[in-house]
């Protein structure tokens, strides 16, 4: 977990600096690690190049208060550090490295410079542990409450890039890490939100759930997998990283591919502990895997002949494989039974 | 004026559709433009390339309801239309040509799916006209109002950048256009809406101040002045666009140049009908042309050998020089008088 220095005796107020000393302030400090960027903050524009045999990414998300975070139970600093590595993420989905960041941040009255430090130590911090330039972006006031936009550049040779499109009959489907535990720790930290606030003495012991509460505070991006996959020369026929949960991205992948799938319960990774919190909940661990989302892991597709390979890396699944679109989208369950596979992922509205 | 067709019997609540059918319906008709775009919306990131000839620049802006923009009399095409090209300007002022846009959106419930159509077709006009690939992006709700986040990417020669530093003594100092008028348009529209209030039944007659409020709600971007001083091998020491005002853009340039300046209030452009709507609401045309904000005109040095070239372009007004820094930064006031510039640019907070 990052470290919360939120607090401080003495807060500022945002209006005391006004919008450009309060991001002089913010970005004094953020240095330009890649000699690909030429100019960071403090002009009209970022530059950057990017050499001759490499193409270009760009993703861009939008995190909203009351909508996608609750800031009763999550870290300012924690907030920065998701907001920039689920840009990442997008990134290394496209098989890309990403490299250059910028934000647009609009917040209410209620923030002082404090909290908006940390918010931005926690970008800054993703950005350091993912190799990103911080190069850019707008602060502004908003009526109510705290909108992010977080905008990333990467960068991938043309012929290693892995569209959702791709994915072929026979072409094993993998996943990397465990699934559902992102969501296994939203239910915990919103069932302890519900109980602090019948009693505000309560204080909460989240030892016990310190691996899930992480993977929703805290995710990581792909990085890892994706130097791993290159290592061995695999490139993906298929890729996407799982933001709305398994269903959903199967799907995307199946659909842009136009190809059909099938899946395997007992072949889903979900770690013990998510295992235990759906117990708690009354849930199945499937059912967090499948739907829950956010666990921000790569799915891909790779030719069959890959398998003897694959099935030798640590931290990747092979989960089912890719049959023809006429066969349809099923997952089979551990009784055998085929399940028409239907995304139930988060719904934006 | 854009054309507001606004207007439907059967209004569509954006739920209806969810997140990926709203990004669908809304993005079916975007046609790829730059052979730069290799793929536009529909994966985890947009790609493209550049060639080895240019470096990119990144530039991005947040706009909130209540702060930025007013829904009451900012009809949601135009918004879309000025959202983009706000950022193309940020392009234009670092001497480059915008060639891909992403968009971040957060909307309340209050918005149907075709508000977010007309909206989008504002963005979209917007792109047609310059050029730019709309090539990814973000939609999502909202607890309350309206947010937008739109990023432009945009390319270079590497040896035609302009930086805000840049500017070196005897600098001739240029503005495009005329300033003011944006601000002008916004006086005239904020006192219609007061009226409005006061008299539902009152029509406004905006006919007389059409070209102010044209300014206003409908701005344009450097791209013909860029191309006019490009056409002249004309390449500026320094640029910026002006966008929180003349004032402000001024000490922008003269701090990041380490430089002092003087500029001339007889030479700096004012359209007739905005000193029109200064005499109205007895201000002087010199404080909107100042700190009006919104113009979206290049302000830029070019070297003094320049001159006569200079002068004999339309549309550009040669108003001061640079000094060294010691001199400070002065306008000089039709009467004579040396005035300290001071930003009193509109502020976020």
């Amino acid at each position: 977990m990052l470290e919360d220095k939120n607090k401080t005796n003495n807060p500022t107020p945002v209006s005391e600096l006004g919008e450009f000393k309060l991001i002089e302030h913010l970005t004094q400090n953020i240095q330009i690690k890649n000699s690909s960027t030429l100019k960071g903050i403090g002009d009209d524009a970022a530059v950057f190049k990017h050499d001759n045999s490499s193409v270009s990414l760009i993703s861009c998300d939008m995190l909203v208060e009351g909508v996608h975070f609750n800031l009763r139970y999550v870290p300012l600093k924690h907030l920065g550090y998701k907001a920039a590595v689920v840009n990442f993420s997008d990134i290394y989905a496209m098989n890309g490295i990403p490299k250059q960041m910028v934000v647009g941040l609009a917040i209410s009255s209620r923030f002082t410079v404090e909290a908006v430090e940390e918010l931005y130590a926690g970008m800054i911090l993703a950005c350091e542990r993912y190799g990103v330039d911080f190069v850019g972006g707008d602060t502004t006031s908003s009526p109510q409450g705290m909108q992010i936009s977080v905008t990333v550049v990467g960068e991938v040779a043309p012929d290693r890039v892995c569209y959702r499109k791709g994915a072929k009959v026979n072409d094993l489907i993998c996943v990397s890490g465990d699934l559902g535990a992102a969501y296994a720790g939203l239910l915990v930290l919103q069932r302890e939100e519900k109980t602090f606030l019948a009693n505000p003495h309560h204080t909460p012991d989240l030892e016990p759930y310190d691996y899930v509460v992480e993977r929703q505070l805290k995710p990581e991006a792909g990085k890892k997998i994706q130097q791993l996959l290159s290592d061995h020369s695999i490139i993906p026929s298929a890729m996407i990283d799982i933001s709305d949960g398994l269903a959903s991205e199967l799907l995307h992948l199946a659909n842009q591919s136009n190809v059909g799938l099938k899946v395997f319960e007992d072949k889903i990774p979900v770690d013990q502990q998510t295992i235990e919190v759906a117990e708690e909940f009354h849930m199945t661990p499937l059912t967090l895997a499948l739907n829950g989302g956010e666990d921000y892991e790569l799915l891909f597709t790779v030719d069959i002949s890959m398998h003897d390979t694959i099935r030798q890396l640590s931290n990747i699944s092979v989960i089912g494989h890719i049959t023809s679109d006429t066969d349809g989208r099923y997952l089979i369950s551990n009784s055998g039974q085929a399940i028409d596979l239907k995304a139930q992922g988060w719904t934006a509205f």
